[in-house]
């Protein structure tokens, strides 16, 4: 089975959350510079939510860029991936209508590690068909950022309750994190 | 004429079905976890139209996979396709705003039926394509889930009218069925 | 320069139109039969406009498949065209909400019309670079389906300010003319 | 690492940034022609944002043909890119709705200045992996159009605040001056 029509549904539904998004983005509400300053958070959680769906977009081009060869489980791991990622623009209004409560807030992590948790499967099923001697299993290593990205959520859905400013630099944390791509996988390759 | 652009399109199409139903989930009313809850129903019928749209993208894939050529016919019975399953975030919409009653359970498995019948229709000009030997023709072999899904629906839609769980039940029941991808093709591939 | 791009930024926003206008469908207002037989005519023009938008991409997929390269007065042909299309969700919103009133049924004709000299212009952009004796020069031929639709919407527009029922009827004519792929094409391949 | 994806993933966002303003176009308030003319602002900006992404997206096109590899740092260069056309819309939006005040037309400036500024960026990141004797750095040459648009959205910005129609004006320019691919990459392949 080939990769191709994977790639590009995916490619299909990571462009499309990356710009509705943008459909939450009410303008202004006057005509003036204080309008869109009263836009500023909103526009802060499109831009991380924007990153963070640039970041997965961008290293699940890299992690197919290293598959030979995709089977029923990958696409639906794929699809799993691709419905918590959904998820994200839902959140972010959330939290931006609740203007950063904690609840909202610890929701968006529950997204951002489900996420990840759905990532790591896509990856360990892509891994079980190319074999651990492939060239995929090598690059990936220890996958120190993937273990510490899902500490850094643990740790921000509670501390959400407590301080909302943690669990914010947290998610801004991975975000920074992996804002480089996966250099693990383009050095071996 | 090639099968890309047919692929190419109707992966567009899924991709955008299966996240505009996104932009129809609106932000939970309060700030904590009850308005969470209160949106269980929507999140729950927003999975289950997620999933049949991943089913029918899975399915595609495997069947244009084992295609060799397509014709005009084909494309139409292709569109014939992606216009009842247009409609599944339509009547999911319907199904929340109306809390489950029994017409609109029934039209969710109206259009179920009939994108079940046009995808039936889609295999059936494809196979008289591509011939009675061909590896399309024997993989399909009796299709046995395709006609239990049929029989479903069937029982599904006046059964809404008595007791809406049951219909309930049978969507998810065939979901079920069918989310383990069609393993006829892929073995004989 | 190759025209794959080209092929796959149309397939997308044609994708994206014929699957926004069911965005415009609200969810029938009472829960029972009464209130989806309210949507008829709703329903009705977003079935024609899905089936025009399934014509275009149908004939251009054609046409395309015809072609052998393109270039820049090609690129520009073809946005042309697909701003004259990407107003058809908003002639025929306006038509549901107006019901039917002269002047949208009007207004649809000329997006129809303009859509139509758009693909002819495109059309010609393509042939003056394949050359009078390519393939799709003589598959056009005299075009003579295309002379009848423009015909039939220079009747349309006008005829909508007496009979909109004229104009209607003129509207789902050329559909049914153009619902046959083009065979000219497909013959001659 | 190929530049499939990256020109796929472009295209499908692009496409949805241009159809999503479509959207934004709400059908005219009464059912006759004083309706349509009343929204003649409204679709004049959707003109000149179609436009504006129709030149982004061929450029992009002319750019990424004559390119021959791609790394993360292009990926990145044009994740960006997307990010500030994906504002487009939104600023688009706050000019209607603010009927053309002085600072909505200001950031309409601000976001095609950073969308400019973004594509440069991109540019630059791949003549530096293509090389100085690569095809695309001959083609690039000095880049006039590209600084003479720079120099344009500089003075328009500040003038929205003293004559709103000045940068109305050069905005419609820089369209009409990049309106044509760029021969330059075109004449050189």
């Amino acid at each position: 089975m080939n990769k191709g029509r994977l790639e590009a549904f995916s490619d299909g539904v990571l462009a499309i959350l990356i710009t509705i998004m943008v459909l939450g983005l009410k303008p202004p509400q006057t005509a003036d510079l204080s309008g869109l300053i009263a836009l500023g958070p909103e526009l802060a959680t499109y831009l991380i939510s924007f990153v963070y769906l640039g970041i997965y977009w961008s290293n699940h081009h890299h992690m197919l860029h290293a598959t030979t060869r995709v089977n029923g489980k990958i696409l639906w791991a794929n699809l799993h991936l691709l419905f918590w990622l959904s998820l994200l623009p839902f959140v972010t209004d959330w939290m931006d209508e609740a203007r950063f409560a904690p609840t909202p807030m610890a929701a968006y992590g529950v997204v951002l590690l489900l996420s990840a948790a759905a990532y790591t499967i896509l990856q360990n099923a892509i891994i079980s068909e190319e074999g651990p001697d492939s060239k995929l299993a090598k690059a990936m290593g220890k996958d120190v950022k993937g273990k510490v990205s899902l500490l850094f959520y643990i740790v921000a859905i509670p501390a959400s309750f407590f301080r909302v400013w943690i669990s914010g630099l947290l998610y801004v944390g991975v975000a920074l994190i992996w804002l480089v791509p996966d250099r693990r996988i383009e050095s071996r390759l």
